[in-house]
């Protein structure tokens, strides 16, 4: 795998990209000109192909985080006087339901244990007890914790009560199966620079077509109107508002090394074999995850702090990037955690280097108590 | 001037960059590093400066193009139940007129004539009609045709009448002198991607502190909310969501190569000697500027396009594209217009070799009656 070398990002984006993706933006697009815009559009295609979405699907990228997306797929799709479900198991659903406070969406916060996945059943007892709930907005993979929710349960709770549904999969898209064909969405929302390893800078909402052309007028905010941003796009090819021009051609990139390497499938397995090799290797360090095996997705996983009084994560975090490798905080609220990711432009040798830098940094430390009961054997 | 061999854009933005500029998005930033957001803090302190906005002015960076910023200032400072008095010569104003529909915010839509600028007399007389008014959301250089408008005597006016100014400096903001000190403002918004000569993807505003601080709970939408943003970037020096890293760290790198060049002065000269050879070699050619030269911007110069029935944009375009310089259509309504930037890293030989290419262009689409009465010689 070829890469600069910069620090290997270990976060849940932005992550590490290829030499050859950030190269493509070396050039300078005009927004306005043809060769530029078929970009756009086989950008739109591949990504609506990746959920097997066919015509009834389209994809409608907009600029800004992935956030900045999933606020504008509620707000355009979502009803003024719709009724949002929000199963909430860690801090990127808690920021659903911010986004729904905001736009006065009213909204049903449901609270999942952290360490326990959202299923189908859960989402289905909370429709069967409010049935004036029109949709549900779910987070696919919760990199709060790493949680791997039951999407398709979920979706499959939706369809039997014939409410629609959001997906946050911006951690998600492009590593894990998602095929509407069997998971049935309103819209599903990812992001250029998670799993389809191109840099930050905008989101692509999936839509149902039918459904995106009937909300003419629902969104709160004209930068954030996918309908409007959808309309002008299919009748101009160009984006309504400048794109984030180098952006877009580093994902057009990123996509065809995503198509070379397999696709889908072969990144799960990629992004699998990187989990694997780094969970195994901490755990030989006395590392812990917090979440069961069962539910851990592939994509971040969250490993409780040493228990070592000598432990400050960051004095941990600044000594292991000393090491070339930069990890991420914890978001749980209750324990002491600190994160690594799993994706972007890496493989498991990566992941072992890490865990070898990782010891390191304990050495240094003077850091023997991992877990507890585990006692680091003396160097 | 250092770039690469892409045809150049002649647009208001995405322009070409130089190489330099370019080459900063060959490294990945984490988004939570120390590293990463001593740039950020950076750049706000240099674009605070630019305008000697002192300790009374912060900036804040966001996400999406620069009418997200826009759009996220309204929304941010205008109180609820203000009433903003929009000044409209042009694309750019009409576009906050509909954002202020967007976000019911009360909206005086003042149309002024596309060929003349709006002056502090008019802005005075309409705040002196309607006292009801709140705030003056004013284009500085109006893009659509390349207006100048007279953003000091329209500050004055507001300060004169007690009312908030939201400036609209996108295309003028570093190329043209705003010193808020003798125009003050409540906000300006400015882009990455324009006269600092960055890459598209992110904007700025730069706003008065103690009025920000006061509009908790104003915004429209999580991702607009300019509060949010900047009170977690005061307490994190980070983002509140993920920043385009690459397009930030492009940013800096610019901002470097503006204070080398000699800061807004000398930019003000380049653009200035860039639209003078554009104009006088266009005029050679036949073509007429739509503007008078008092208020033509030496940003973009719109021109009337040839009179000669053969004469077609779209193949004007294409044709000059290919002889590597890429044209911007016009904006105008009533009159069939072209545009042609003078800003980005190019210098006035190359707007004399865009006037050859014109030239050229011309030649070989048999196009001899350029102006009304102005027969091209044959070749």
């Amino acid at each position: 795998m070829i890469r600069g070398n910069d620090p290997i990002l270990l976060t849940p984006g932005p992550l590490t990209t290829s030499l050859r993706t950030k190269q493509a933006m070396l050039n300078d697009w005009g927004s306005w000109d043809a060769a530029f815009n078929s970009i756009t559009a086989s950008i739109r295609r591949d990504v609506v192909e990746i959920v097997n979405g066919g015509d009834d699907y389209t994809c409608v990228p907009l600029q800004g985080s992935g956030t900045f997306s999933v606020e504008a797929a509620i707000g355009t799709l979502v009803p003024r006087d719709g009724k949002v479900l929000v199963p909430k198991n860690g801090a990127y659903c808690a920021r659903i339901v911010r986004i729904c406070e905001y736009l006065n969406r009213a909204v049903v916060d449901l609270t999942v244990p952290e360490d326990q996945p959202t299923t189908g059943a859960i989402v289905e007892a909370a429709l069967a007890a409010d049935p004036s709930i029109t949709h549900v907005a779910q987070v696919h993979c919760e990199t709060g914790a790493g949680m791997l929710n039951d999407l398709a349960g979920v979706a499959q709770a939706c369809r039997k009560h014939g409410k629609g549904l959001i997906v946050d999969a911006m951690s998600s898209f492009a590593a894990l199966p998602i095929d509407v064909r069997t998971t049935p969405f309103e819209a599903l929302v990812a992001a250029s620079g998670k799993c389809l390893e191109g840099v930050p800078g905008m989101g692509v909402v999936i839509v149902k077509k039918s459904l995106l052309e009937s909300r003419a007028g629902n969104a709160h905010s004209l930068a954030m109107d996918l309908h409007d941003q959808y309309v002008y796009m299919e009748k101009t090819t160009q984006w309504r508002y400048t794109p984030p021009t180098h952006v877009v051609a580093a994902l057009r990139v990123a996509i065809d090394q995503f198509k070379e390497e397999g696709g889908q499938p072969a990144r799960l397995a990629r992004y699998s074999a990187n989990c694997a090799a780094l969970i195994d290797g901490m755990a030989k360090l006395g590392f812990r995850t917090f979440l069961a095996p069962a539910v851990q997705a592939p994509i971040i996983v969250t490993f409780h702090a040493p228990t070592d009084t000598a432990y400050s994560f960051k004095t941990f975090y600044e000594m292991t990037r000393d090491r070339g490798y930069i990890l991420y905080p914890g978001k749980l609220t209750q324990v002491e955690t600190f994160r690594v990711g799993c994706i972007g432009a890496i493989d498991a040798n990566e992941m072992r280097n890490v865990v070898s830098a990782v010891e390191q940094t304990l050495k240094a430390m003077g850091i023997k108590q991992v877990g507890p009961g585990v006692q680091r054997k003396a160097a």
